[in-house]
């Protein structure tokens, strides 16, 4: 930490008003109080939620730049006329039942960090950029992550304004036309940020199972998701015995077992690796008194470690087929998405690690297991991110909560990370 | 079987033509030429068919009876006027994609049998009655088997005239009402058959599997239905290590996978005794990447044992409350049904199966998986019933298919059985 600077804080009302205000566009009220969000990427909601925020930068002096795929960037400049630009942001449309929290605290937060050092008018040699990325969530438009993988280059633009909207069949370039937010500034973009710092909810329990306040995040875990059809043969749940059955769902129910099992018993060598869900299971025709005839099924396996996520693939398509063929039935599967484990800046992880320490805060290492906007950018800079606990590990509820002295310490670790990081120009 | 009549048979095509002219009656096609049946209880749809039946039993002479429930039944008069009657018949509805074979069979066939004693001028000491039974199916009116119920007295009247339809909620006695088919014969009935014998299809894939021609069928297996709904935690399944989560789906699968176990380990003492079935399995909210928050399931078991269903209704209560709480889940269970099984009556079960062997048929004895009319006759008088083979066992389903012959077949075991009890009525 700077010395200088070391007892420079952030204004935690202040924050937490402008998650409060954010919150309240497109507003989705709970039964017991909650205030949940409801501002998918594109929509109406979304446009008021982005020209909400766009106020707020041109309010703080920000240059705001909009690119091609509707991501923003405000821009605090620097000193060093030469120096690249340190970035910090996240995303502001949620899912259709979401919280006030995703997301929108590290847009938010940026501002704050921005608001923080005008009032106390610090200079830095590097420009700060708080950006917001269009389409974080995937819940409109596929795939998640959209405005971050076409600003880093990893998805044509040209295919990204032509995704369809899953809820109306809309297209995204439409869209973006529509409110407002097809922007002039190229994308991908032609000069990357010299490091890219996300603080975001962790979404999960492991923060306050542990009593600590902040993630120092080492990366985000490896996805791999399949889609899998298992089909037999219908039959009446009476009048056929056992031994002339091929029922999908006794098959299938092995697999969830064991894909459980095989998760803990990885585990045990490698703690809290690796994560194996199955989450939808759809029976046909689903009656309580016909044997099924096929059961379609996903299953979602994470790890941080590439290798240990392939053992897992290969030993659960290995329990599946044997299983399947034993009880006579057939398999079909897809694959819906892989993505490979991505590993975190080591300075960049050490840097966030040591503000918080110096910062007298609590602080342990750890893998995100969702997918976020940082995983993107660590494709062209060094990157790394901030996790503060979400309560009852909740998250993509309204029911979605952070204790404000916790949103605080994130967002005096983001304070002080970038900070450091735009002081240090050479 | 009575050596005068040792060569009477009945005309298999002229009761092939009446399956098929009353299969015309809300005929549902198929898209491989098949002819499907949707004639749901008391629809316009049965009319149709109620009245064409009744039109065949009055162009063979028989006395037609309605009673308040709906049950039609027509009397071929005896010589012995102090002789109860003996009774054979099924029921005409079907399910929404029924069959042309399921009930219908019973009661054509019973058509078949009185158009065979006229044409051969054979009169039997007994009347001979051909009923077919209100709402067997119970697809639009709970229970299944109402009409029969009611006949023998197992349910009070007003309530089956009270349920209401499943699909337009109309109150049954007004749709009987409707259709011209509440009858002024008291219901139940004062004077009960002196036996009844039930021609049906298998539903099943038993008999075609053993290449066995005729069913003797020895009862019908008790049934336990239960609801099970097992509630756990939601959580992100990216975020949330395996050791913090409480999966409902996890024991759930476990069930699914013992129920099937333990079906089998039974049936290694006795041989297709037990099925066990889970055919419902709801997932809440499933989704690929959230671990389910609760799973409602459905276990159907079923054995011709008293004692050996509960035993495995007892084995299952007690795994499904070891798994749940090894899971950290809480369940709650209701049962849907419960019927004890019925045992037919054992000189009943003897004579068709020497009328079967007799006519030179291969049978076998087997209980039935399903409900049939002939388990609510068997309170009031001497049972049995007659199977015949279903194509790969199909049932419910507008592709069931019974071979023209098999049909003979089980019709002249039927009228020869009917014949015998109908001819010593001492």
């Amino acid at each position: 930490m700077n010395a200088p600077f070391a007892d420079l804080r952030i204004d935690r009302d202040r924050l937490w008003q402008r998650l409060v205000d954010l919150g309240e566009v497109g507003a989705v009220p709970g039964p017991n109080g909650e205030r949940g969000n409801a501002r998918l990427a594109l929509t109406d909601a979304d446009r008021d939620g982005r020209e909400l925020v766009v106020t707020w930068m041109r309010d703080l002096g920000l240059t705001v730049a909009i690119d091609a795929i509707g991501n923003v960037i405000g821009t605090r400049a620097g000193t060093d006329p030469t120096a690249a630009p340190v970035m910090t942001g996240s995303h502001i449309d949620t899912v259709r039942t979401g919280g006030r929290f995703d997301g929108n605290l590290g847009v938010l937060a940026g501002l704050e960090v921005i608001e923080t050092l005008e009032q106390n008018g610090i200079a830095t040699e590097r420009p700060i950029q708080v950006a917001f990325f269009t389409d974080e969530e995937g819940a409109r438009f596929a795939p998640d992550m959209l405005g971050s993988l076409v600003f880093v280059g990893g998805l044509p633009l040209e295919d990204a304004l032509d995704a369809l909207a899953a809820d109306d069949g809309a297209r995204l370039g439409d869209e973006l036309d529509r409110i407002g937010f097809a922007g002039p500034t190229p994308c991908p973009t032609a000069a990357p940020p010299a490091a890219f710092v996300e603080l975001h909810i962790e979404q999960g329990p492991v923060l306050e199972a542990h009593a600590v306040t902040i993630g120092v995040v080492t990366g985000v875990q490896g996805i791999s998701w399949t889609e899998l059809t298992v089909t037999g043969r219908s039959a009446h749940a009476g009048t056929t015995p056992m031994r002339l059955r091929k029922d999908p769902l006794v098959p299938v129910a092995a697999v969830i077992v064991e894909a459980s099992r095989l998760a803990n018993e990885m585990n045990e060598t490698a703690p809290d690796s690796q994560v194996a869900t199955v989450g939808r299971v759809d029976v046909f025709p689903d009656l309580v008194n016909v044997v099924a005839d096929s059961v379609t099924f996903t299953l979602d396996l994470r790890n941080t470690s590439e290798d240990l996520l392939r053992t897992a693939e290969h030993r659960m398509e290995s329990f599946v087929a044997g299983s399947c063929a034993a009880a006579g039935c057939t398999v079909e599967s897809t694959t819906l998405a892989r993505f490979e484990p991505v590993e975190f800046d080591a300075s960049m992880i050490a840097r966030v690690e040591r503000v918080a320490t110096s910062l007298g805060l609590s602080s342990m290492r750890m893998p995100s297991g969702a997918g976020h906007d940082a995983q993107m950018l660590a494709r062209v800079c060094p990157t790394s991110m901030i996790f503060v606990p979400s309560v009852d590990g909740l998250s993509h509820n309204i029911a979605e909560f952070t204790d404000p002295e916790d949103i605080a310490a994130g967002a005096n670790v983001l304070l002080h990370t970038l900070l450091e990081l735009a002081m240090n120009a050479a």
